[in-house]
């Protein structure tokens, strides 16, 4: 979600967003620092390797997520939600590392991925370092709570992603199929951040599932939002190489919709073409999304998503994270309109 | 270490190992039991998968070493000591599974590898979900010790396999270089399982810390007797693709040893034959380690790290595990005898 949430200047969001970007500042700087701190930890054999993966530049989504779920007010840094948002982001900086092994990506934030880096191999082991290193953190807390909740929500995130690599290329999954896909891939980690930012902050329990439900739904609407960037997004305002979904014959949901409204003839050419990763067929897949209006459907299952993420914050109006969770639910709304436009505009 | 300590029957094993084999039975038997429950506990689409990992027909040298460490008398089994060996043999196995991609080996303990069978794609995620269930596992004691431990250890294997990625094919590697590597990639998980298998009994730290010690130089010598297992080894006994390591231009300290010992000359024909990953080249290499009786001299670096290892009990002999740790280091010195016999006969 480049420009949504990140550590660039902020002059060309508007102003609500302008103003969730400035208040969350002071525990983005908290984690930069963290993170720095965590690279120390690191063998000095790989450290390097390591500072590498812990860039700075990306999104933080996740741990805007454990901030602002667990808000208390202006200026108020917590050390546990620092620390419990520096575990979620290495986690998921750890599947990007592995992701991007999988789907011979050669560029993320626009540099080189670990793996052309480093090579395939080491980057398998970076991720494993990684990963360990994220669960030592949450060792770091005086329970075993957080270890057993973020152990347990990188094994859903790593069924997710073994279900989409069983399934590439093969056009017979089922929405229901796909939905479980992305619950496990991307749904469970947000879910997991608004959990521990909710629960460290000691808010009652109602609200921790009510964070805990709102993470969900919105985890499950950015990996649809992901889908469509794929698929009408600009490669140099992303900074990561696009139609890699189609290409690498991952399954998303406008190529699910497409698929559902075509002819049994042209689905077994799309089929054709995503088996043998055709580049004019994925081409003409795609254009043929567009003149179907496929993105409207998928803007419509977004919007549906985040409705049901604010949804359940209602009984909870007057605590202090509700605002900025609605603002970030409201902020991912505009960056699909945005898309949209200039999907129909291209 | 074939034969070693396994589940298969124990009927050629001389009286002393047998009797080791037989007093950690009811420990080996609650395991078995224990991982069987584990795979209930990944998702569902990945059960099968899990399974196949997880599969019982391995050496078990961790699990023997925590319950050993943690020995407390005949037929008396720990839940504890149980979790914790399910633990370290989760985390062994995962790395396995990712070993194995990079080595591209098709074959280990007489099966297809998981990245023979799955795919090395989904055989990434499935060492990464085997990983996230073991510190799942760990987070289940009462306190957050296991898991940082464990989280620590498995951080530092990862560390030492990607020194070995990054070196292969490097003759230029020191033997300090490679005395820290395989403290990291091998001793490290030796030296935590021996750890937890004292703590977690209620031994005094003197004697965990002897334990620890014990541990990471079996570690060691373990390592060094495998380096050698891949050179004069048969292969039908061992159950796995041998010469692997020659072929990959994994470093091993026979290599060293032979690379210590030749003239610049034939070093350098080596070090090509290695690049270039040339099996007549290797086959010599082979070849010119018998001639020149390397397989002694690293007998002899084993025999100093089991003298080590042993030397650190000393002040416990009164203590019940100490009888069967010496016994264990006793079976890995006949073990590397064994294979020092059929190297000179062959």
């Amino acid at each position: 979600m480049a420009g949504l949430v990140n550590s660039s200047p902020s002059s060309q969001l508007p102003g609500d967003f302008k103003d969730l970007f400035l208040r969350v500042g002071p525990q983005m700087v908290a984690l930069d620092r963290f993170v720095r701190q965590q690279v120390d930890c690191f063998e000095p054999e790989i450290r390097d390797m390591a500072a590498y993966c812990l860039d700075s530049t990306g999104k933080r989504l996740r741990p805007t997520m454990v901030f602002i779920s667990g808000w208390k007010g202006d200026g108020i840094v917590s050390d546990d939600l620092v620390r419990a948002a520096g575990v979620v982001e290495m986690v998921h900086l750890a599947t990007l590392v592995h992701d991007d092994i999988m789907d011979r990506a050669d560029l993320r934030r626009n540099r080189r991925t670990a793996s052309r880096e480093f090579g395939p191999d080491a980057a398998v082991l970076l991720g494993d370092a990684l990963f360990s290193q994220a669960l030592h953190i949450a060792s770091l807390f005086p329970t075993t709570e957080v270890c057993r909740l973020v152990a347990g929500s990188t094994r859903k995130v790593c069924s997710g992603e073994i279900m989409q690599t069983l399934r590439r290329r093969d056009i017979t999954i089922s929405l229901a199929e796909y939905r479980r896909m992305i619950d496990l891939k991307t749904a469970e980690l947000f879910r997991a951040s608004c959990f521990l930012g909710a629960k460290l902050s000691g808010y009652a329990e109602d609200f921790v599932q009510a964070a805990d439900h709102f993470g969900h739904h919105l985890g499950i609407a950015y990996q649809i939002y992901d889908d469509l960037v794929d698929f009408v997004g600009e490669e140099h305002r992303i900074g990561k190489t696009l139609g890699t979904d189609l290409a690498t014959g991952k399954l998303t949901l406008p190529l699910m919709l497409l698929l559902e409204q075509v002819s049994a003839e042209e689905r077994a050419a799309i089929g054709a073409a995503l088996r043998g990763g055709h580049p004019l067929g994925l081409a003409a897949s795609r254009q043929r999304m567009t003149e179907l209006g496929i993105a409207g459907r998928v803007v419509t299952a977004i919007d549906e998503e985040l409705r049901l993420a604010a949804r359940g914050l209602e009984p909870f109006a007057d605590l202090a994270p509700v605002p900025l969770m609605l603002q970030l639910g409201s902020m991912l709304k505009a960056q699909v309109a945005t898309l949209q436009t200039s999907a129909v505009a291209g």
